[in-house]
């Protein structure tokens, strides 16, 4: 009814905590290790929220099936659409904004600056597919985006989802000690990360290098950009053609 | 003394089991999610065994110290080479075959022809790395290999290790109920999974395609063919340029 633009602004409102919703065949694998260390401390503050419904609730007849065997034959089970459709749709809201994804070896490769999109965005729904995959009609009748964490195959979508999770909070605003410490690393500059070094100066015959030792701070950052230069070059040269 | 090749052949040995052993500041990550699902059964059957051991344990002084800030200064802690070096001594024997892995994003990106690799031989030893990294030093001295799980920024190794453990153990003798079901899928081929349907055959106006649903097992053959040919084409067409 009213534009945007004209509303008059209201009371500063605290941000919502950044909401993840899991839909899973094993809900006990949440939060996992994500309970523990900063994600963990981070969950019990309430920075952000995480909520793991079993997809088997939505499953059919008496055993709850969630899975049938495939059309046109093959090994394995596929997981059906209706009961993947009906647990997404009891997860979530008309409106909804947050994006809905889907773990699988056949998505886009996850990659930090997508990690900062959702991060920076109100949270995720996230469905974990088991068995030999979810029948490809749910992934355009529910809008789910195809994300996968590498060139790999597990066992099921739990661990890629931990794994995007992790990613995404560790951004969370309050989550790491030093904000700093979220900068100035791998793949931050389109680079991998220069080598670390701490005491003791010299270990096993092997020494620091000087530049470090001298306090000499341009010439650290130097040394630092040209080693992350070097490091790059030799290992993913892949990396400085990707276009950014 | 003796050439391999003339040694009398004794008695068939049962193989050892597959054994993982990871260093890390938060061993109550693991099992975790492993812990659960056919890797957790196979656990349980000791088809495979896993050992976390706690870093810190090897840690100095009073507080057990396991870290300390980076030469030359900046953001974060580094974490010691002289106490993850005596924690890898203390995990491992002299000529313990298995390979020693560094999670780190800096690493050579893992891929399944690695992960079948490292299935097929005898474990792993796994360092979880946290803080900004660790000293460069050991990664050399331990003989360490960097393999990265993805382009993004965890907050430590121990997601990244329990996403190649899982890789790793659904690939083991026995783990996955049908051998087949380890067959046919992402990557195995060079190309991406093909969609999988399953009943019921209309869902929200979406047809299973009917080649799927006539029993012409040649044609259905080429039709998974086809589309994960076209999937690749379209989503990936770096896994078709990559030399295999």
């Amino acid at each position: 009814m009213t534009d945007a633009d004209t509303t008059p602004a209201g009371p500063a409102r605290a941000p919502s905590p950044w909401r993840a919703t899991i839909l899973t065949l094993y809900p006990e694998m949440f939060p996992g290790p994500l309970g523990l260390s900063l994600s963990g401390d981070a969950l019990a503050r309430g920075d952000w929220s995480l909520e793991a419904r079993n997809i088997r609730e939505h499953g059919l007849g008496r055993h709850r099936a969630v899975d049938d065997t495939p059309s046109g034959g093959g090994a394995g089970m596929v997981l059906r659409c209706d009961v993947l459709a009906a647990a997404i749709d009891a997860a979530t809201v008309a409106d909804d904004p947050r994006p809905r994804l889907l773990m699988s070896p056949r998505g886009r490769p996850l990659r930090q600056e997508r990690v900062r999109e959702l991060a920076a965005g109100p949270g995720l729904l996230v469905v974990c597919g088991r068995f030999e995959g979810v029948d490809e009609r749910v992934i355009a009748g529910r809008g789910l985006e195809e994300v996968s964490i590498g060139d790999y195959v597990l066992s099921g979508g739990e661990i890629a989802a931990l794994t995007l999770l992790d990613a995404c909070v560790r951004l969370l605003p309050g989550v790491m000690g030093k904000a700093a410490s979220g900068e100035e690393e791998s793949f931050e500059g389109g680079l991998l990360e220069y080598p670390h070094y701490t005491r003791p100066r010299e270990w096993e015959g092997r020494a620091i290098p000087e530049v470090l030792c001298g306090g000499n701070h341009g010439a650290i950052a130097r040394w630092r950009r040209s080693e992350a230069e070097r490091i790059t070059a030799e290992r993913r040269p892949d990396l400085l053609r990707r276009p950014d």
